[in-house]
C-alpha cells in the first residue's frame, strides 16, 4: 500500500477528507485567518505578510507535542480539545520570550486516515487559534501504516509569533529581592499525564464519569480541561516592561522551568506554603503517595506561569490583574545563589 | 512513569542527552545559525530577527514528515540522512511559492529517549540546514511511552522562509502553449516508500547490501539517497521572474501535484516519452508489475520538480542551467482544458 501523505495548505483542511467534511472545516479554519494571510487552499506552503510588523520585530518560534494527554482523548473519544491544548501551550512558550502569536501549523501522524477524528482535532486547533488571534496556516496529516496503533495518533504543532526586540525579557535586569509571581493554571495543562493516568486509572480504578472528591468534577472533564493561555493575562505587562522574565511551568515542573530564566548568580526560592494546590493534584498525591518533590517536578501544582517582577511593581500587578478565572499569587523570591530553583 | 518532554531551544540540542553528546551537537547546530538568529540554548522559544527582510516580504511556511522512508532508517540503522531528507523536502515546498528558507524546527516522537539515535537524526537535520542556508532554531523531542514501537520514531519538521510578494508565482500568468520543464530527482526522494519496500523486501526478498541490477548501487544506498534540494538550481530563476509556477513532485505524483498549480481553464499535458525513468523506478516496476499510471501517481519517476515557463524562455534555461548533478528536460505543455494534469 502506498503511504498517502495528505497535505493541506492554507486552509488546514485535509485534501483526502470527504468533500462535505472539508467544506465544513474550511469555514472554521478561514475564521482564524488574520489580515496578513496570503494564499489559497492546497498549496505547497502558506504565506504570511510581514506588513505592519515593526523593524525591531523578532520572530519567535517553538515546536511542541501534546504528550500522553492524547491517551485520555483516545479513552474518552473526545478529540476536539487536544488541539486547543497544543495551541495554548505554544502560545505560553513564545509568550515567555515576549511574543504574541502570528501563525500555527500542525502535524498529525496516524496509521490510517480517520474521517471522524481528524476534523475534530482540527476544530480544537482552530478554537485555540481563534482564542489567541493566531492564523491556522496549514499542516500535514501523514498516514503512516505500521507506525501508530489503531485509533491512535500523534499531534505536534509549530508556532511563530512576534516580539519587539526592545521588549524581550532581559535576564540581566533580574536582581536579588525581585519577586516571583505565579498565575494559576486551569488544571494539569499538558504535563504529568503518565503519572495522572496511573493514579486515576491503574491505582484508583476510577471510571471516566466518576466525580473526583477533591474537585467535584468528573474525571474525564478534569483530565481534558484545556491548557490555559496566558496571552491576554500577561502580554500587556510585557509590553509595559513590567515583567523581567517569565517561565511556563511544563515538563520538569518548577525546578526545571524556573531555572531556565535565572542568571547564574541568583537562585529562585519558591515557598510552596504560599498557595494551596488545586484538588486534582491533591487527589493524585492521595492515590499515588509520591513525594512532594516529585509532585512539584512533574506537575504545575496550580501555577502555570511564573514571572519575575521588581518588588515595587507587585501592588500595580495586584491592582490591574483582572481576569476572573485566573489568580495571581506570590510564590517566591530571588536570592543570591547559583542559578537554581529551590523549593521550600 | 512520567512522560518526559525534553525540549531543546535555540541549539536544537536535547537537554536530556548526556553532556558529551550535547556538547558535540551544539557545535553542529551552531554552525547553521545565520546572523538573524537571536537567543540562547534551552529557552522557551527561539528568536529570528526580521532585519534585512524587505517590506514586501512574505513569510512562507510548511510542515511535513518523512513518511515511511523512516522504516528504511530503522532497518539499516542509519539515522543521519532522514533529517536531511525532511529539510530538503520542505525547502522544495516553500520554493514552489518563491521562497528561500530562513529557519527550521523539528519534532521527534519516540517511545523512549535514545542517546545514540537522536544525535544522528539532528546531524542529518543540521546537514540539510547548512546546505540550504537555513538556521536550525530548535525543536522538541517527545518521549511518548506506549505510542511508538521499540527503536522506532516519527520525525516532523516545520520551515519558515521568505519570498518577495512581487516575485511569487502568478497563476494568472500561465498561458496555453507554455512549457513544462522538469528537473531530475536524486532517486525516490521521500515518496512511495510503502510500495518500494514491498517491491524490494517482500517481493524481491533482496538483502540491504544487494546491488540493484538497474542502478548498479546497493539497495540500502539507493533507498536512503537524500531528497534533492532545488534551492540553488531554481531560486535564481524565480528571482528573475522566469518561472510562472513550480510543483514539487511528492505524494500524489505528477497528477496530484501539477494539478495544484493549474488555472481552471488549462490542462498540463505530460508526455512521458520525453524522458527515461531512472533504474530504481524500473526495478520497482519489474518487481511489482504495477501499472504505468500507478507508478506516475506514487513516484516522481525521475523528475522531482516541474516548472511552467514561456516557450521563449526555454533556450535561456537550457543555456544557463549548470548544475552538473541535475538535468532539465521538457516534460509537457499547457493546453486548453479544465485544470487537470494528463499523462500521455
Amino acid at each position: 500500500m502506498e503511504s498517502k501523505k495528505s497535505r493541506y495548505g492554507a486552509a488546514g483542511v485535509d485534501t483526502n477528507l470527504a468533500d462535505k467534511a472539508k467544506a465544513g472545516l474550511a469555514d472554521i479554519v478561514r475564521a482564524t485567518f488574520t489580515k496578513n494571510v496570503i494564499g489559497d487552499f492546497g498549496g505547497f506552503g502558506s504565506g504570511f505578510s510581514i506588513r505592519g510588523l515593526g523593524p525591531d520585530s523578532v520572530l519567535v518560534s517553538s515546536a511542541d507535542g501534546v504528550g500522553t494527554k492524547l491517551k485520555v482523548a483516545f479513552m474518552t473519544g473526545r478529540h476536539d480539545t487536544v488541539g486547543h491544548d497544543l495551541v495554548n501551550h505554544l502560545v505560553n512558550d513564545i509568550l515567555c520570550l515576549g511574543a504574541r502569536p502570528l501563525f500555527f501549523l500542525d502535524y498529525i501522524g496516524l496509521g490510517k486516515m480517520d474521517e471522524s477524528k481528524v476534523p475534530e482535532i482540527v476544530k480544537g486547533i482552530a478554537a485555540g487559534c481563534l482564542e489567541n488571534g493566531c492564523a491556522l496556516l496549514g499542516g500535514e496529516t501523514a498516514e503512516m501504516p505500521g507506525f501508530y496503533a489503531e485509533n491512535e495518533y500523534d499531534l505536534a504543532g509549530f508556532m511563530v509569533g512576534v516580539a519587539r526586540e526592545s521588549k524581550m525579557p532581559d535576564q540581566g535586569a533580574i536582581k536579588a529581592g525581585d519577586l516571583l509571581a505565579g498565575f494559576s493554571s486551569s488544571g494539569l495543562h499538558t504535563n504529568g499525564y503518565s503519572l495522572a493516568r496511573k493514579a486515576f486509572f491503574e491505582i484508583g480504578k476510577m471510571p471516566l464519569d466518576q466525580i473526583i472528591p477533591e474537585t467535584g468534577t468528573k474525571l474525564a472533564d478534569e483530565l481534558l480541561t484545556v491548557h490555559r493561555s496566558y496571552l491576554k493575562i500577561i502580554h500587556g505587562y510585557i509590553e509595559k516592561g513590567i515583567f523581567k522574565a517569565a517561565a511556563h511551568i511544563t515538563g520538569g515542573g518548577f525546578e526545571g522551568n524556573i531555572s531556565r530564566i535565572l542568571p547564574s548568580d541568583l537562585d529562585a526560592v519558591i515557598d510552596t506554603s504560599l498557595w494551596k494546590p488545586p484538588g486534582v493534584f491533591r487527589a493524585i498525591q492521595r492515590l499515588t503517595d509520591v513525594s512532594k518533590e516529585e509532585m512539584y517536578r512533574v506537575f504545575n501544582m496550580g501555577i502555570g506561569m511564573v514571572v519575575v517582577v521588581a518588588e515595587k511593581d507587585v501592588p500595580f500587578l495586584r491592582k490591574t490583574m483582572k481576569v476572573p478565572e485566573c489568580e495571581v499569587v506570590p510564590v517566591g523570591v530571588l536570592a543570591p545563589g547559583s542559578g537554581k530553583a529551590i523549593l521550600k
